[in-house]
């Protein structure tokens, strides 16, 4: 692969409960990480309702323009679950039983439990191959470039691991974070010069407010990892010459 | 009001850090349930990256959809900071130093202190009004039907609180939730059922993976509300005939 190659990607979360703020979204942040970590940039996510229209257009928007489309909710077997029939609708093919996924789901049910509603989660777009789903068994699905996962989070993240050795993989993004108990406009100037003198990175700047104090965390990410560095060093030298000790935090930022 | 009028509303989160997976987007969740409890209804929710392009695009998609638009993060004083720029750009209107956001300002830092970065958090499109900020003084603003609001959760909620009143309201929509031990799929017909019998209520199945077991819960939402209880009542009739007890969870749902 080369370099220079970008593999692009956004989140769709199908769901009234997130719209309704019922239930917090954390499956976007986990894929972003996911993500990130194979060098695939996450560069938009949306939640729409569940609404077949909303989601057709919504997925026709997105697969047209980014490598993958990674949509979460709305799979399992109850009236509300739309998610397959809509995605079958934006690329224009058929749905049906899928003999796989049928005889997975009779496998996994007593008899006489494996009752119609629990069959529609058989229902996959023609030309779908299967994701598996190791905890609960009713599998998601890809068709095209999108990726099709349940909305529960434990699930959603077993269908990422088993889907992820079909991705394409993009040249690492390296990152460091430096943070200090500093307000950010007073670096502001600095902060500003140095994204200038490196423009392969981007230097974010992120205050927090926190019970022992407040400050900022600077992050500095981008993927010639010499780059990196020595933008957070440059953030490092600004801090220190306010009189303020910096530190670096671990982890990716 | 009419209790027929909707008033619809779309978030736009405006930030890197939400796309790497480096800050977990807590900010829709609390907007959605705050414009419930007003009966505004949040439609769709978009994640945009620091760059006007974007912003500009996904602004001006929702707001002329929607009845309101929200946005958060990117009027800070540091050079990835560029909100304010691009929601003027996306109206086609002038951007300058406000008086009144300038004098907030100059009043909040010590002579000295108040240099040209923090300067930038009076830059206001033209035409707008500003939304003040109990926390840190530097204000959002409105335009037209676009709430600009920082990205900081303790200070887009003060900005939430402060603008409150000048939104229209729209019908409540009431909620009932009922929980069981119950795997989704036993119940599912019935649900479907249920759903087509009380059109005017939406019926939504959650399952949940929980230490203490699995199960489900069942939320009705709808304005009317005796069609919202006797929803919720039918479902608990559905859970109890296949002898399983129900419970009733308080709060929205």
């Amino acid at each position: 692969m080369s370099q220079a190659e970008t593999v692009s990607a956004a989140v769709l979360v199908i769901g009234d409960e997130i719209l309704s703020g019922r239930t917090q979204d954390t499956n976007t942040a986990h894929i972003a990480r996911f993500l990130g970590a194979l060098g695939i940039d996450l560069c938009e996510a949306r939640v729409v309702p569940d609404d077949q229209g909303e989601i057709v257009a919504a997925l026709n928007a997105l697969r047209a323009r980014y490598t993958y489309v990674f949509t979460t909710g709305g799979i399992g077997p109850t009236h509300d679950d739309i998610t397959a029939d809509a995605i079958a609708a934006a690329f224009g093919v058929g749905i049906d039983y899928h003999p796989e996924a049928l005889a997975l789901l009779a496998a996994r049910y007593k008899p006489g439990e494996f009752n119609d509603m629990r069959k529609r989660m058989a229902r996959i777009p023609d030309g779908a191959s299967l994701i598996a789903n190791s905890v609960s068994t009713a599998p998601g699905f890809q068709l095209g470039n999108v990726f099709v996962m349940a909305g529960v989070p434990m699930i959603m993240r077993a269908m990422l691991e088993e889907l992820a050795p079909r991705l394409k993989r993009g040249a690492l993004v390296h990152s460091a974070t430096v943070e200090a108990r500093i307000p950010e406009g007073r670096i502001a100037a600095a902060l500003a010069r140095i994204q200038r003198e490196h423009k392969t990175v981007s230097v974010g700047s992120y205050p927090f407010y926190r019970e022992d104090g407040t400050g900022a965390q600077f992050v500095v990410r981008g993927r010639d990892a010499a780059e990196v560095e020595a933008a957070a060093a440059a953030i490092e030298m600004a801090i220190k010459s306010e009189g303020i000790g910096p530190i670096r935090v671990p982890g990716p930022g």
